[in-house]
């Protein structure tokens, strides 16, 4: 692992350096793990003690009233300068170009210059993997489907046929692009599929967690939007549009046809109901249930979900109803006292 | 792709035709996509600004009112008159029938008439694949496992020993069936595993979207009725039976024994516990959560699910504590007003 | 199958015999499929009627109470017997020890002694597979990245680069070991991935289900603590530790870095926001959302969760509203008029 000084690290992420410029630096570790030679991070006030407890050379952080005589890096985003500072100590090598000899890829597929197809992977007819690309070991890319440039797709990751997947996007392992949407005629009981004839299109930039599932449209297209980054196990539904930049974090759902804004975030377990629409910038609580359009801006709460302020107060009026019902019994008391008194 | 006159259309259909009978259609299209020689779709009134907008030279749908002057198909049943189209205009023509090259098959194992084992699939000793069935690529088909007629499964399915899939079945990529269930005693702190020596068997013409996990039982069989519709991501632990034309949207989850009658309804994220039965035709909304047996035709909402309408009366109730609060407040004024007059 | 008499499967299980010692029994089998030479099994009250109508030959329960003129087999813990015996009657042979022809494993993986590597499953460079282990069909392991001895990967398990699996393990299909957290430093809207350089350790006796997620650390480890069992599509982001011999039941999150005591049980589709700590044996029940730091012994319902018995207080309570509301109305009523009786 490459080695630098704390000034040369100041430079590179734009920080202030408190304590000695030349101290060495080997290695970014955890607060509980770190030694003299490392760099740590320190970002959350739960963490304090451990933070004042750590023998870190260094720690990375935007507040340094409290560590006085330690070596810091004081920056102002100090979890971007962290995610700098990564980079630089762990650079990921790009897996040597060419098609594994396991691989199975279709006489007219295109593989972009650069890029590799790992082994046991399967790409079908007419599909196309941009330059630089990396498609995992043990992948299915189907017939007419598309792969951006410098797009990584771990292992055993699944594209349907005809979807389309941008530029720098990264695919975990078991992520499914393109299965049918959920869509059934039902007369006299029986269901009948309709069949889902559209496409997925993930825009630039997305990042997809582990075993995520994007159906594809009805009719037309399935979207996913610019920079937008999904955590493991979210659902996302037929005709979905996801704005850009927006945030789904781990088993969130989203029904049929809802859109959502850019810059929209819904917080774990968190889901919405079809045919809503999210303003820009909307957040949604974990476990909450959107039920109809919120504006933008929006931060909501609980099942059917409401104003976040809303759900807080119902939910310490609802644990307060104890006390409310002593106060209704205590008032039916004095009221038949009263009554009492009169005759 | 082919095209058809909008008499043709609505012969296939049993639909009625409003306006020019010769008019012609070369595909279906989404309300905003549409152009003069497409047919869309309209059946929620959420789009009716979008239905109207809309430049499709045909429209789909049961209610003609609000569009005087307009060319259309009139259909009481539009969404199965839709299913109807888009298998018209979008034919999926059957792969290749074959044992892919680098599929691995086990000796005596059975595959079908007409059907198609894909690239990079392992089929285990004994293992039946019906007649023209297709077993996608990256596929794990176990020992003595039996896959039905005509049967689709998306790539890198797996189908654990001994399981069964009926005919017409479609299984959309990622889906597990014949995983243990999650069975342990425990003894002073330790869990130890109860061997799961069950099957799972899903009868005829049932669907399962990505990522679906279906454990076997302990004893017996997890059983799929015939012609269920399972969303993404739905969890179904062991021993559980679901009954015939029911539909479970994404991720469902249904614990250990639970019994689900004919045309039971689970919508998103919503859940069972072990052990409980519910009764045919009952409908669970988003996110509820069941712990007893519900009775034929119920609608239950909430956690612990109590009917809908008490779910909804009580979620209206929590809303408005804050006022009956101050009318506590007040009363309790009041009374003390009173109280002091009385002096 | 084997058979055995009675008193040879209660000796095996250290259970009494009531009727004859000497019958024979050939197999276990759920109460409504078994005969006369079968075992079942009796266990949960529900199914008294169904025990009592049931054609086994032999009941293997711990009451035997209301079972007069019955053989039984009647032990203390008879689920923990339930799996002595079905491992008695359903050995599982360990499959051929070697690498199948299709696999593709690196010159420099490390095969165990006795140890299988399945159809079409990759093995990456300097992995360790232990001795006897067995990685089904359909896997990646990732370069670097250990499995311990005896360890059981069903089809298409993904382990990613330098994460550790340990003894005795039972991964099911389609689990994800060491995805990248979902990290991102978000700079004027724009959200920069932050390396995720950890890894995942999973302890040994540990099982986890189908389609499983457990995300790599950013810094240091995420760990699954010896003996803890995980149900299906269960999410487990970064840096979270999970103590010992914990129970996490299907659709269950955790959120990063938060910190399981041993002992803990999250029950179905119920979640932990991250930076939160469970104490040791807290039972979180169904579908409930921890958002802070609960007791060792702690049992915790509702969103945010609270103590349990507060909740169903509060849902009592809750489903109560409607006649507090009328118990307020009638004292204003009684109010107006003892007012009016005033004048």
């Amino acid at each position: 692992m490459p080695d630098f000084t704390l000034s040369e690290l100041a430079a590179r992420v734009g920080g202030e350096v408190v304590g000695d410029p030349d101290a060495r630096v080997d290695g970014v570790r955890p607060l509980e793990d770190a030694g003299p030679e490392h760099l740590s991070f320190y970002h959350n006030r739960r963490y304090l003690q451990a933070a004042l407890a750590s023998r870190a050379g260094v720690l990375l952080l935007a507040e340094p009233e409290s560590f006085a005589g330690r070596t810091l890096l004081v920056c102002r985003e100090p979890y971007a300068a962290l995610a700098e500072l990564l980079e630089l100590f762990h650079p990921t090598p790009h897996p040597p170009a060419g098609v594994h000899p396991s691989a199975v890829v279709a006489a007219d597929a295109e593989i972009g210059d650069g890029a590799t197809v790992g082994a046991l992977t399967f790409i079908g007819a007419r599909a196309r993997v941009g330059a630089r690309a990396v498609v995992g070991e043990g992948c299915v890319v189907g017939a007419g489907a598309a792969i951006g440039e410098d797009t990584l797709l771990h292992p055993r990751v699944v594209i349907e046929a005809d979807c389309r997947v941008g530029a720098r996007c990264i695919l975990h392992a078991g992520v499914v692009i393109g299965s049918d949407g959920y869509g059934f005629a039902t007369v006299e009981g029986v269901h009948r599929k309709v069949p889902q004839v559209g496409i997925v299109v993930v825009e630039d930039d997305v990042e997809l967690g582990a075993n995520v599932c994007v159906d594809r449209a009805t009719l037309g297209e399935t979207r996913i939007g610019r920079g937008s980054k999904v955590d493991n196990l979210v659902q996302i539904a037929h005709n979905v549009q996801v704005g850009a930049h927006s945030l789904l974090v781990a088993q969130v759902g989203i029904s049929g046809s809802t859109r959502l804004g850019h810059h929209v975030i819904m917080a774990g377990q968190s889901g919405a109901s079809g045919h809503v629409t999210l303003g820009d910038g909307t957040i949604v609580t974990a476990k909450a249930g959107i039920m109809e359009d919120t504006p933008p801006g929006a931060m909501v709460s609980g099942f059917p979900a409401r104003p976040q302020r809303e759900f807080l107060r119902a939910m310490a009026n609802l644990y307060q109803l104890e006390g409310l019902r002593r106060r209704v019994r205590a008032l039916e008391r004095a009221l038949a006292r009263l009554g009492r008194d009169d005759d």
